[in-house]
């Protein structure tokens, strides 16, 4: 296609409004624009890469048997209701009311709409096992939308879903996703990592997240150095230490800390370590407060807490209620004389001795406290988030962590959906059976922004071939007639070739070429000035490398097909 | 594909929710099913046929020389206060508030989201022209969706938005977007007219729709016959009667009409005939009430009534205001002695002589009545449909008239849209100009339906080859070794040829999978039987006609890829 006739509005000003590299880099090379917060246009470059994105996915979704179809994007809200999503959900949900006001809410997942048509359709063991995808915008009503495509309000996945006649063939069709899941984000041109998740507002019994690794991932994923484990820190194991302190107890003093709340400031003033204090944080539920205690270094999991109190949502208390329960402000709490409390603390505060807690005073601490003498304490868990260093929960060495960007999640969900709608086949025997069922994600612009994350330089975006919005960025570097000529010629037989090509037949400089041809990222750059031509020659740079090789341009297209083809199936 | 690893619910019984042919199969054939009202998921065969018009269309968008883009589907209500269509909108739009109480429309067309993306980052005449497209899924909350995809709420759409920088250069991306539509809807296997069509909630100065010709239309349209003229009624033009009555003025009188208030009911009591009536329509506007004179045997138009009292709503006067006005009962208003009313009519009533009206009491009209003598009028305009046997406002003969079913619409906008929002660029002198648009939509769904409603018969659906969700509907006859490992042979070899073959394995009857292969109306079947197999044949029959062909298996995939290539390209 022609530079002249698209709509390729690049910046040369990095735009205020993105914070991560992708982000940028997408607005700057035209690819995308916001339109409200969270909720971008799609220009055509953009549309290009993504549209290559979902082609890798419904191929390799097609290829492990899975079937495409299309469920609407407004979602019955009786049908959520059936599940108790309608309310568990909260404002995540955009929920309208149409002229009749009946409920409906904008899907961000179609668990209830797949299970709703599966229970309608399937009767028989026969017609299962079924994998159905979409490739659909989602919505999400995001409490602070950002980084461009990685967090967004309205967004395009791909989701499918799995119904099995039993545990084992959810099992197998987990297993195929997982495998199409490789397989794809290979294909995409990602270095990335699959590791345990939490299953969050989907449920299920385990999932696993596909992680794009970079420095600028929102989340946080450990693994060990044997390759046995990696998890999303929200659900990495935190194993209990190994030993329990030695130290004789000394007697329990309660200590000035005049201005010292955290730790950091209680550790300097009192001239002792993280390790050596404990921290209470107060959390208010619906029913009850609740104390967590970890060790001053360590930080606590919130999603752990949630699970082991039942609740999906949790907040800390507010001043007021630390001011009534402890008589302090906040930063002094802590678990001695305690009430009106459940105190539960992490593994790690089990085997410490003499430690510093706060005081249930302003400006107080506790020094030399100890567990069973001077407080107790209601039930310990893994409440902790795993970190570099720590022993792998699979005995392969020692922690490490690293950031990566999620763009996939599988789920096992089992009978959760079909238990709760009814969704249920007759065996082979008569008898009534609900299907077992499994749920596998995938973000397509965020795949699309991870890899500028993993691909980029100082001058702009280098595209993985495989995703790249054209293979090859050929530029005309003069509006002479032999330079207009030949290049249009060579578009015209790269095109015959089989290859994509954006010619930049635009009257520019060479300079404004330039930059935009390195900031839209093209694989490979066609140069065509009046020189070269009047040596016979045409350039071929490399993006990536900056590596240039002349060549005549009848040589040019088959020698570009070749480079292309090691990376992917030019037709 | 195998039908035993997809799902395709067929069902036996006609649902009873389907009232027009289309709906009705496309839930047999389990190509689709009902969500919520006018909200439906698309099952693999529907979505398979969608994506074939989606690929035709894009085609020819590309062809045509528009460029794809994706715009959000949740549109900021800013935007939509630029331009009024907020309010004036309506009901039809569905309204969102996010978590931050910022309202959020569901778009269901893109003129301001396209504007806005165009003012930011068009700045130049050399910029334009530009088309861009998208396919995507619209909402609009109709008072009564029905006809399944016919008129749903939910729906996918493409539609395409060109910027010009004068009338002129509008009016050839219109032509090309026109021509481009011709060939989409060919290429269909559709049956069609373009009309010259009202503008509605779009606006802008002209517009054609594109009407598949069926019976279960709900657009009437008329045409000449000579082929000069062709319109939906909506915007049919009718003209004024040649010549006017001579005949001589005799008295008014008043005279009872005991229970007739219907034209039918007053011309039977009074023994004359609808030509010698005069309706009147009595309509309230929110600044006073207008009453409409037309012939009694016409019609209102109430678009146009609409356009010419520049009003976007129009609804009849109730029975309260009716008898404050007229003094009587529905059924009785006339012109003579109508207070507090502006009296428009129809140009038929101009040279009427001697005609009834409503009397303005009970049971009681005038006979006799003249025009000027006994009422007036304030202002005389074309406010008739026009119909069967009209002459043709283009002197093309006689009108004649037919149901269509609108598949595309496109637009002459003009300045509206670059005008409300600042859609500015600097001409070749460096003068500010308002870009000037078109706008040209297609119903993606309502196009698949319509191809049913035009090619079916009483066992299913006849698909055009070019968006059949297969080319060929393989049949096993039987579960016997030789059968089986035939159709297997064949459904490779087919598929190497480069057709799409469902490939009907099931454990069934004969009887069950010719009738589900009728009812799902791939343009082929291949019937593979234990009989024929002796022989050394296989069938391949034409579902629209019937006719078989008996074929060793070796030469089918051959024979058949000829037969579909005088439709379609078969790659």
């Amino acid at each position: 296609m022609r530079t002249s006739q698209l709509l390729i509005p690049t910046l040369r000003e990095d735009p205020g409004e993105a914070e991560v590299v992708s982000h940028r880099l997408m607005l700057r090379a035209g690819l995308i624009r916001k339109v409200a917060a969270g909720v971008y246009a799609y220009l055509p470059l953009g549309l290009r890469v993504i549209r290559k994105v979902e082609r890798i996915i419904r191929e390799e979704m097609d290829r492990a048997g899975a079937q495409e179809l299309l469920m609407p994007i407004a979602s019955p809200a009786e049908l959520w209701r059936e599940t108790g999503r309608w309310d568990f959900y909260g404002k995540e949900l955009f929920r309208i009311k149409d002229r009749h006001e009946r409920d409906f809410c904008l899907g961000p997942t179609h668990e209830e709409v797949i299970t709703d048509l599966i229970r309608r359709d399937v009767r028989s063991y026969r017609q299962l096992p079924l994998n159905c995808y979409q490739i659909q915008t989602k919505f999400r009503d995001e409490v602070r939308p950002r980084f461009g495509l990685m967090r967004g309000r309205e967004f395009i996945m791909k989701d499918a879903y799995s119904f099995d006649r039993d545990e084992e063939g959810a099992k197998l069709s987990y297993q195929k996703m997982y495998d199409a899941y490789q397989r794809i984000f290979t294909r995409c041109g990602l270095t990335f990592r699959a590791v345990e998740a939490d299953t969050g507002l989907i449920g299920g019994s385990s999932s696993h997240e596909f992680m794009v690794l970079a420095e600028t991932g929102e989340e946080t994923i450990v693994y060990d150095e044997e390759g046995t484990y990696a998890a999303n820190v929200e659900r990495a194991e935190a194993l209990p230490p190994a030993g329990t302190s030695t130290e004789t107890t000394r007697p329990l003093r309660k200590v000035p800390t005049p201005g010292a709340r955290t730790v950091e400031e209680v550790v300097a003033f009192l001239k002792t370590t993280p390790q050596r204090l404990v921290k209470t944080l107060l959390y208010k539920t619906p029913s009850e407060t609740v104390a967590v205690l970890v060790r001053g270094d360590h930080e606590v999991n919130e999603t752990k807490v949630k699970k082991l109190l039942g609740l999906t949502d949790l907040n800390l208390a507010d001043a007021e209620t630390v001011a009534a329960l402890t008589g302090a402000p906040i930063g002094f709490a802590g678990p001695i004389g305690l009430r009106h409390t459940r105190i539960i603390a992490d593994h790690a505060v089990t085997g410490l001795r003499n430690v510093v807690v706060g005081g249930n005073q302003a400006d107080t601490h506790y020094v030399d406290a100890n567990l069973d003498r001077d407080f107790s304490i209601s039930q310990f868990a893994d409440l902790r988030n795993a970190r570099a260093g720590d022993p792998s929960p699979r005995g392969g060495g020692r922690l490490r962590a690293t950031r990566g960007i999620e763009v996939g999640h599988v789920f096992m969900l089992g009978t959760k959906y079909s238990q709760a709608m009814g969704a249920k086949f007759l065996d082979p025997q008569g008898q009534e059976r609900l299907a077992v069922m499994g749920c596998y994600g995938i973000g397509v612009g965020r795949t699309a922004a991870a890899a500028i994350e993993q691909h980029h330089d100082a001058k702009g975006i280098i595209w993985p071939a495989q995703i790249a919005p054209f293979h090859i960025h050929l530029l005309s570097l003069s509006q002479s007639a032999e330079v207009s000529k030949a290049a249009r010629a060579l578009y015209d037989s790269l095109i015959e070739t089989g290859l994509e090509v954006l010619w930049d037949d635009r009257d520019e400089r060479a300079g404004v070429k330039f930059n935009d041809a390195d900031l839209i990222g093209a694989p490979y750059q066609v140069l065509i000035g009046d020189k070269g031509l009047a040596q016979g020659t045409v350039e071929l740079k490399e993006r990536k490398t900056g590596e240039v090789k002349r060549l005549p341009p009848g040589q040019l297209p088959q020698h570009a097909k070749t480079l292309l083809r090691q990376e992917i199936r030019v037709t």
